[in-house]
């Protein structure tokens, strides 16, 4: 299995650090995201979407962060970190849907803006990711996982992001419940780090 | 099983839609959105995001339109809408994320804007709309139905958004292999429209 990767992405930490988790072996291949590798032959060709991650195994090519976690979790992690009954896996795609959107544009795209200089309204997002933070916190002030009493893929999904905010103005002081499920993750057995976090 | 609904609503059609094609009765609850009810009790405390739809289902309560539509198919579908195995069940992951991220901030902001007067970057959602409608096409040149030989929820997910496009200034008449497959999605047995379509 090899996976077109970016030390830097959160979104390709993430497959990354389930394969840890979950002892699968991956082959990184580093792409030069900004010398633009992304937007040429190979990466492209890949995934015509021209973003990183992009997970291959044998003639299969994946793209997207969330349903790359979905296809390692349904081949190697058996019931655990995916189960396949309709209500735990609808509650867990809730907070796919969030890592997909509300996340990356509330902390993901300050964290673009202030480290990475991307041009975008920082207000919005800081507004967004205040937002979103609230009801995360509000959520894990109930729970320790964000769904059924154990980490699934719905943390992997949401953790990268919302532990990276303060790389753009958005520390995790305000929410403490999310800062202790971040440190939750942290603690898993065979847990791994990315810049930033 | 009881949905929180919008007639407009694309999001909440794709609910509609599904359900209908499955032969699933479900009582629809409109919600005054133009009143605000979507802020206000009874909907704000079954979906702190503030959104419609949101299903119930004796004590399960679903937000986001794209959970609500694996946990219907995984339900009410057996495998032949979303199956289980890691390779299919990863590929239609890849379009329900185009549908919660690409197609609403290109075709659906760019309804938002003209339909309903929202504030928003329309060039930013032109732009987008069109760089996702391209992908589609080109994608669908090759095929039937975005994932598998057969429609599965990664259609009925992406395709209202894009159907309502032209009501943003946003037609299909340059897609036309997208075109003909909302035209192969009208043509299901069970089929039901909605306002627009």
């Amino acid at each position: 299995m090899k996976l077109y990767d970016l030390d830097v992405s959160g979104n390709c930490y993430k497959v990354r650090l389930l394969c840890s988790l979950l002892s699968v072996p991956v082959d990184l291949v580093p792409v030069d995201f900004m010398g633009g590798a992304h937007k040429r032959s190979p990466v492209i060709d890949l995934n015509a979407f021209g973003q990183v991650p992009v997970l291959e195994d044998g003639g299969l090519i994946l793209r997207d962060s969330q349903a790359i976690l979905v296809y390692v979790a349904r081949k190697w992690g058996a019931e655990t970190w995916l189960p396949t009954d309709a209500e735990s896996m609808a509650q867990i795609m809730q907070w796919l849907m969030v890592a997909e959107n509300e996340i990356p544009r509330g902390p993901g795209d300050a964290r673009l803006h202030d480290k990475f200089k991307m041009q975008l309204d920082i207000a919005v997002a800081r507004e967004k990711a205040a937002r979103i933070l609230a009801l995360m916190n509000a959520h894990l002030e109930q729970r320790q996982w964000l769904v059924l009493d154990r980490p699934t893929i719905a943390d992997i999904a949401c953790m990268p992001y919302v532990a990276l905010g303060w790389e753009g103005g958005v520390p995790l002081d305000p929410y403490p419940a999310v800062a202790a499920w971040v440190g939750r993750i942290k603690a898993l057995p065979r847990f791994i780090p990315m810049p930033g976090l």
